[in-house]
């Protein structure tokens, strides 16, 4: 197996599980679907749910689905998430992510993960100016 | 004290922390100096090394600077520093930030921290696809 | 080897090792021992006094002993820990976790990390209702 | 202002907010929102797709409610996100959670960080019997 | 109250209780118990396994206590807890650590923070000379 | 490939790139270069900026460098960096850290990270005593 409750591969799935395979093919131009909707497919309430949001929440919006892949690094490198690295860094590149904004992107999460530790450790009240 | 080490007013300040506070403004176009940077102070290296730093990730580059931003705030949100996702949320609202566009950013940061999780839980793994 | 100091088999363990071994064994009714205590045996005083808080903090009390392992894989699920989610998984499932059961606590876990960073996102605050 | 776009109240939002409201007072039979809801309410996008998903994963199902408030505290405490500690707490005690079970969560949630990184620091792999 | 279960002084205390009490203020030779063992008094079991346990890691060994205060302090800034980071900093500096190391030591976090997201986000494999 | 976009290696290198590769080899007074410093060699401003970070941050001061590198072991183990965790446990035999050291390490890492969930779930305040 490849994934505590095995993959569900589209032969052997139910036709509620094959509806979200096919939206999910359908919505990204692709034909194949990627592990991770296979895993979690035993549950399909979840792999329906799931799918739904992110669909929604990386639609374009007033962010554009580039920055929407970027930020997604961004918290998986932060989280340290090996396999929503790997496939949120395969998204970003199908949307236009150059080798140099990948970098940009990671010198900025580098930056960003040191200072919040300095203001964490120092201890540093936010400034009247900051408070909501 | 609002600091471990307290923090250090400009006019208390060494002419080489005076310089970077200087520095600071000038690049920011702003006439103060927020806590974190007087915190940090006390160690001028530090100081001195962290913003040379920021100033140079958070440059206009192949990302722009609001992208930055966003991607800051993303971070400090998941790692959970209030210090620092008022200031970056303050500092993205400067650099054009919208409502809807941090609306936007906050949905992402949340469905990628839930993602990462399930895909963490349920040990799947990364497809043949996505491998570097 | 298969940890940073090796692993201790029961056959090269020192007579204090072995005291731990064989309780862990008596008490999970089991004959072998996972790398976890292995690994960690080359200290024998963490050996024991990680062995000792793990077994009076998984015990049946107020919360059932599957409950306990069910939240231990939260916790694993969210920290990232791959070899705790494996072995808390398995555990849970030596005490009746069934498929639906693994589904749902992977829901939960899932959401509440999306909630955890929006309600740190939009600096929420604690309403008087829930103050301590 | 008690967060990043302020706080919406049921007389200030509009009808599609109100109808989130109304399921989540009706749902929880109660006659108050907690900050949460009203902080994100400024997406209503978000706000009834975060609260459609909460109202899913939280319903009775293999695991009982209050065993999945159990969970959520478990992650709230693992990434330290007061609000949710402070809000779930109380959810949980709601549904049956006793000063002693809360005892034993907690001490499980301690445990469960303690060996996390006892097993990543000592980089122990996952034996043989835990694979998937 | 100042904590989930509120703080039970030592007039209140069960005897059991105060000898845990009576313990730390001998061991670290103060007469005072800062809330954190008051709040988790409210679970004896858990009081003393936590404190027999912190005062078995943190007695003098291969590492002296003030390094372990350090390293405490390390993982507290990292993971966000500032009850910990308040508490530590006080303790590591009861034993000596000066302005000049609290600020050495916050430089090497915030370093570590960093690099480890870039060693993340850049899936960098383990170099054979470092396999364990 | 072993990252995201590849290694470096010294022959493939620029001359900016070089430079650095060789001042990392003549400072740790070593032959080789490790896959982190290859990996992102692909952004010669943040391998410069990193290693001029890292070479500052990590040079004797008021604490030696080998409590430096225990430090980094401590924050690695605890965000979960499998590649940091292996190399700086490297680096740290190197400088002279013993087994026993290692061992106590673990124990005050896997101690502090349990703590800092039961200050943050019981929700315990800091102690007037402890506030900066």
């Amino acid at each position: 197996m490849m994934a505590t409750l095995g993959l569900i591969e589209y032969e052997d799935a139910s036709s509620e599980v094959r509806a979200v395979y096919d939206d999910i093919m359908s919505t990204r131009k692709t034909d194949w679907i990627n592990n991770f909707w296979k895993a979690i497919a035993h549950d399909p309430a979840t792999l329906r749910r799931t799918w739904e949001s992110v669909k929604q929440v990386m639609a374009p919006g007033e962010l554009d689905p580039l920055v929407k892949e970027l930020i997604y690094v961004a918290v998986s490198a932060t989280t340290g998430c090996e396999y929503c690295i790997a496939s949120h860094t395969a998204g970003a590149r199908k949307k236009g992510m150059t080798d140099g904004m990948f970098a940009e992107l990671m010198a900025v999460v580098g930056m960003a993960n040191e200072t919040n530790r300095l203001a964490k450790g120092y201890q540093v009240e936010v400034d009247e100016a900051f408070r909501v």
